[in-house]
C-alpha cells in the first residue's frame, strides 16, 4: 500500500488516523520530572478516578497497551483451565489476534454464526454446560464486541439480556469495547448504561481508535475479578514502565467529553458517507450503519477503480463487500470527495 | 511511595525518568495525517533502516511495546515445545516478568547462580543436552542480559565465547538488552561489536530506559528466525496499531547518536555517584560499576534515613544492599546532592 | 446408566467391550521378571519392528496410553507456536478432548463443516495461508479421522489427494486412526496403502477399540518428525513406566492379523445390523455404513423404548439420530436380538 | 542397557519389576462382558469406596494412567494462571517430567535446595507472597514427595507443619505419593495419618511402583477441589476409556492390605541391603534408608565393576553416588547375592 494512497484521508481504518492534538499535548505535559513506574504515578490515579466517575464506584481501571492486550488480560481474569469462551464468529478475538486466545489463554472459542455480528440470548442458551459432560470445556464467558466488528451496536437492553442469561448459568459477560465510545455516541446514552448497569463483568475500553496514540484499558466491573488483574497485566506483557504516559491519554479523552465528541463526529461522518451513496444502483449497504463504519457491496470493477484513489479494505472478497471507516479527524470534505468519487464510478 | 519523594530526582530506576524532549518532539512530528497501521508506515521503514545500519544488513528490527514483550517475542522465536532456557538466576525473565516465560512460552528456565549476574561458558557446558535423556527439556537457548541486572557488562569477547559454546551445541544466544545502550557506552564500542559480531542470534533492544516514552525492539540477527516474528509479535500482544509512534521513538534515539549520548551521560552520573561515596566507612560497592547503576551495602539505619529524602530501592533486604540508578536526565547537581546526603549520614 | 443395561451387549461404544483374550494372555506372559522401564524393553523393540513391517521401514512407532494422548503427542510434533490445525467440525480433537488441542497445543482448530465427517481438498484450498497476513495463525496441519466420527472411510485416493494439497502448501497431514483397523477392513487393503503410501505424515493408531486393554500408538511416517516424539510423549503424560505392557498389547494385535480379524468382525456386525433394519418405515440410515457404526434416525418414542432394553447413545437430540456401534466381541446373536427389538418397536 | 543385565534382579528402579500376580488376576476377572467407559463402571465405584475407606469419607479418588499424570492433574486443580509451586530442587515434577509443569500448567516451579529431599516450614515462610509484588507469580501450592526422591520420609507431624504454614498463607499442600505405600510401611501408620489427617489437600497415590501394571490415582482431600478433576483428567490425557482395568488394579492393592505387604517387603529388602554393606570401607550410605532405596557413595571403579553384573543407576556422577532400589518382588536371595558382590569389590 503506497503511503501516498492514504491521502487525502484513509477510509481503511480508524487506526490510520493520528493522535488527537489534545492527547499529544497532555502527554507532553505529563513529561515533567520523575514519576514512579508501573502505574504508581498520579496520572494513573487520575485515570482510575475517571473510570470510577464514568463506570461507577466499584469499577477498577487498568491501563494497557493495545486492544488485543486489553481483551486477553480481561479474559484471562475470567477463564480457568478448562473453560471455553462463547463469541460471535466475527469476534476480533477469534479472527484478528493470531490465535492469542488459544495460545495465551488456552481456551477454546465457541464461535457462533450471526447475521450482524451480535449474539442473542438463545445463542448462549443453546450452548450451556451440560451436566455430566466433561469431554467439552465448560462455557464460562460470553464475549461480545460493542461496537461489533460489523459496525453494529447492541442496545443496553440487548446487553442486559445477554448478561442475565450468562449470569443465570454461572457465566460472565466480557465486552470488547475497542470502539465503545462510538457505541455510546450512537446510542446517545452514558457508557455506564450499557456496561455497568447492563451487567457487564469485564470490559476492554478502547482509546486508540478514539484519538489516543496507544492507550486502552481493562475495566473490571465485578470486584471479585479485580485482584488478579495486576498479575495478569504484567504477565501478559501489557504493563508499560512509564505508565503515566498511557494513563494521561485516557484521562484526556475522558475529560470534557473529548471521547464523546470524537466518537460522535466519527459516527456522523460514516452516516454522511452512507447517506451519500445509499441510492446508488449497484451499491448495497450491508449492515445498519450504527457507528463509524459503512459496509457496502459494490461491483468488483468499481472497487478496483476506487482503490486507485482512496485507501480502504475489501472485507469479503467473495461477495465484493468493502469496509469504509471514518475517524475523529475525518472531515466532511473528505467524505464528500469520497462520495463524489463513488457516485462517479457507479453512476450510469 | 509519596510522589513528592521522587523529587528532586529519583535514584530508584531509569524508568522513573520521563521522555527525552527530542523523542517527544519527533512523536509530535509523526502525527501528520494518516498512516498505515501495524507497521506499514514510513517511520517504521526508517526504523528498520536504522537497525540495518547499526546491526548489519542481515538484521531485522521489530518495534514492540515493552521490555518483557521484547524478551518474550524474541525467545518465542527460538524455543520449541520441550526446550529450556539457560539464564542467570538474576535474569529479568526469571525474576520480574510474573512467570511470563513459563506461562507464555511454556519453557523451563534453567537458572544459574552467578557472582555478578554474568554467565560464563562453563555454565553452559555443564548444562548441555544429554543424549538419550528425554525426561528433561532440551536446553535450546542461552539468555543473558547486557547490561546485567547487577549493572555489570560482558565484554565482546565474553559474549562471543558464550555464543561459540551455544552454537557448538545446537543452542542459540539471546540477549536482553533493555540497557544495551549503556553497555555500549561503557565498553566504548559500537553496538554491533558485542551483538552481531559476537554471534548473538536475537536481541531485545531497549529504548524506554534510554529516553523513549515506550519503545523497545526485537532485533533478529539470525535471518532464519525472522519470518516468525510478525506472527509472534501480534500473538504476544506486542504490536501497536499506530506503530509509527513506536518506530519514531527508536529512530530518534538512533539518530545523531542520541542513544549513545543519553547512555554515556547516565553512566557518567553513576560513576560520579560511586566515586563520591566509595571511601565512606560502612559503605561497600557491591559490583563493578559498569553502567548506570550502583549497588551498595550500607547500614540499615543509614538506608532508612536516606529513604526519607531520596527515592531508591533496597535490592537485598537481608544484606542491606541498595540499588541506585541514574538516567539520561540525572544532573551532576542531583548526584552531588545525593552524595552529600550519603556522606552526612555515614560520616562519623 | 445402570450397569445391567449393558447386558447382554452394549451398542453404545466399541470401548464398552473388554479386552481380547489373546491380548490379556500376552500381557500375562510379558510379566516375566524385570524389564527396563520407559520403553527400553524387548517387547517394545518387537512392537517397533511390527510397525516397520506394517507401515514401512521409515515408520517409527511410539506406544502411548490413550487415543487423545496419541492425537496430542502426534500433533504436538507438527504444530509450532502460531500454527492452526484444519479439521472437520466433527473431529474428536475438536469435540471430545476437553479442549486439549487449545490448552496443551495452544493451537486454533479451524473446523470445517462436512456432510459425512470427511474433508475434501477444497476444504484445504480455501483455507490456505495468505501471504502477508499475520493476524491469523498459520495453517500448518490438516487432521482427519480414519474411520471418521460418523463411521465413514476415506479411500486411499481421497487421503492421497488431501496429502498432496497439504504438502503442496507447506502443511502436514495427521490422521486420527483410533479405528484405523476398521478402515482397513472396510477398504480391504493394507494399512500402509492409505497411510504411508498415501502421504500421511503422522498417525494415531488405535488398539483399545480393536481389542486392547489400553494401548495406542503414535506412528511417525515423516522421519524428520521422529526425534521430538520421546520428549513430547513424556511431557504429554503419555509414557508408561512399565511400557512393556502397552507394547505387548499392540504387538499381539499386529500378530497373525488379529487386528484385522477383530475389525472385520466388528464391521460385519454393523453391516448385519444395518441390513436388518434398513427397510423399516420411520428409520433412516444417516451415513454410509463403512465401519463398525450405524447412525440412524428414528422416532423419539422408539428410541426411548429401545433404550430401556439396550445401551446406546443418542448422537443428535434435535434430529433423533442414534449411534449404534459394534465391537470385536459383538456376536450375530447380539445383533439379531437387537434387530428383533428394533423391528418390533418400529413395525406397524 | 542390555536386557540380560537386568537379571537376576534389577536394582535400578522399582518400575523394572513386573505386575503382582494378584493384580493381573484381578484384571483378568474384570474382563467380563461390557462395562461403561470412562469410569462409569462398577470397578471404579469399588475403587472410589476403597479411597473413602482409606483416606476418609470426604476423599475423592480418580484413577489415572501414570505418575506424572497424577501430579499434573492434581496440581492443575490447584494453580491458577499466575501461581507458582514451591517444591524441593529434587522433586520429580522439577526434574523428571520434561518440563510438564511449565508447559502444561504454565507454572513457575520455585525450587528449594534441601539436604535430604524434604522441605521444612521455613522453606515456605521465606517464600511467601509479598503484598504489592505483582512481578513474581503468586506462590499458591507447596508440593512435596512422600517418599522423597532421595528415599526419605516425612513424619506425620512434619507434613502437618508444612500444611499449617501453607494454609495459614493461603496456599495448598500437594503430595506426590508415587511411593506413598512405602512411606506408610516405614512410618508404620495408616495412609490417612500423614495425608488427610495432616492437612494434605491433594495427593498422587501411586500403584505402579507398588505392584500394579499401570495405575495411579489423584486423591482430592479438599472437597472444593473435586469438581474440576474430571475435566482436568480428560484434558490432561489421563482418562482411560476402559477405566475399569485401571480401577481394579488399585482396588486389588487396597484389598487385604496388599499395598502394605508389598511396600513393607520392598522396604525390608532395602534395609537388608544397606545393613549388609554399611560397614564396608569406601562405601558411605548417603541418606537415611527410610523406604525401598539405598543411596551410596563408593569408588568409581567399584561402580563400574558392579554394573557389569547388576543393573542400577548412578545418581550423581560427580560424587559417585548410586541409587539401589528394591521392589515388591525382590527376594532376600537377590539382595544377598548383590551384597556379596559389593563386598567382594570393596573388601581389601
Amino acid at each position: 500500500m503506497p503511503i501516498d494512497s492514504l491521502y487525502p484521508k484513509s477510509f481503511a481504518s480508524d487506526n490510520h488516523a493520528g493522535t488527537h492534538p489534545d492527547v499529544l499535548a497532555a502527554m507532553a505535559r505529563a513529561n515533567e520530572g520523575d514519576a514512579p513506574a508501573y502505574g504508581g504515578d498520579r496520572w494513573t490515579r487520575e485515570f482510575e478516578d475517571h473510570i470510577k466517575d464514568v463506570f461507577g464506584g466499584a469499577a477498577a481501571g487498568f491501563p494497557v497497551l493495545n486492544g488485543a492486550g486489553a481483551n486477553m488480560v480481561g479474559l484471562a481474569g475470567t477463564v480457568g483451565r478448562f473453560d471455553s469462551i462463547i463469541c460471535p464468529e466475527t469476534a476480533h478475538i477469534a479472527t484478528h489476534e493470531t490465535g492469542a486466545a488459544e495460545r495465551l489463554l488456552g481456551s477454546k472459542l465457541v464461535t457462533v454464526p450471526t447475521e450482524d455480528g451480535k449474539l442473542v440470548p438463545d445463542d448462549i442458551r443453546t450452548r450451556l454446560p451440560v451436566a455430566g459432560v466433561d469431554f467439552e470445556p465448560l462455557p464460562r464467558v460470553v464475549s461480545i464486541s460493542q461496537v461489533t466488528e460489523l459496525g453494529t451496536c447492541y442496545t443496553p437492553d440487548e446487553i442486559a439480556a445477554l448478561a442475565d442469561v450468562a449470569h443465570a448459568n454461572g457465566m460472565l459477560l466480557h465486552v470488547d469495547g475497542a470502539r465503545l465510545a462510538n457505541a455510546a455516541a450512537f446510542l446517545k446514552c452514558p457508557l455506564r448504561e450499557f456496561t455497568t448497569d447492563a451487567g457487564v463483568d469485564v470490559l476492554s475500553f478502547g482509546g486508540t481508535k478514539n484519538g489516543a496514540l496507544a492507550a486502552e484499558a481493562v475495566i473490571v466491573l465485578r470486584p471479585s475479578l479485580t485482584a488478579a488483574i495486576p498479575f495478569l497485566r504484567r504477565q501478559s506483557l501489557q504493563l508499560a514502565s512509564k505508565t503515566r504516559f498511557i494513563s494521561v491519554q485516557l484521562s484526556t479523552l475522558l475529560t470534557d467529553d473529548l471521547w464523546s465528541r470524537n466518537a460522535t463526529h466519527a459516527n456522523a461522518m460514516s452516516h454522511r458517507l452512507a447517506d451519500g451513496v445509499t441510492d446508488l444502483p449497484g451499491l448495497t449497504i450491508r449492515y445498519p450503519v450504527e457507528s463509524n463504519a459503512v459496509f457496502a457491496a459494490l461491483p468488483k470493477e468499481a472497487i478496483s477503480i476506487l482503490q486507485e484513489q482512496f485507501t480502504f479494505h475489501v472485507w469479503d472478497e467473495s461477495e465484493n463487500v468493502v469496509r469504509w471507516m471514518t475517524a475523529f479527524d475525518t472531515t466532511p470534505e473528505h467524505v464528500d470527495d469520497f462520495i463524489a468519487a463513488i457516485r462517479k464510478v457507479l453512476s450510469p
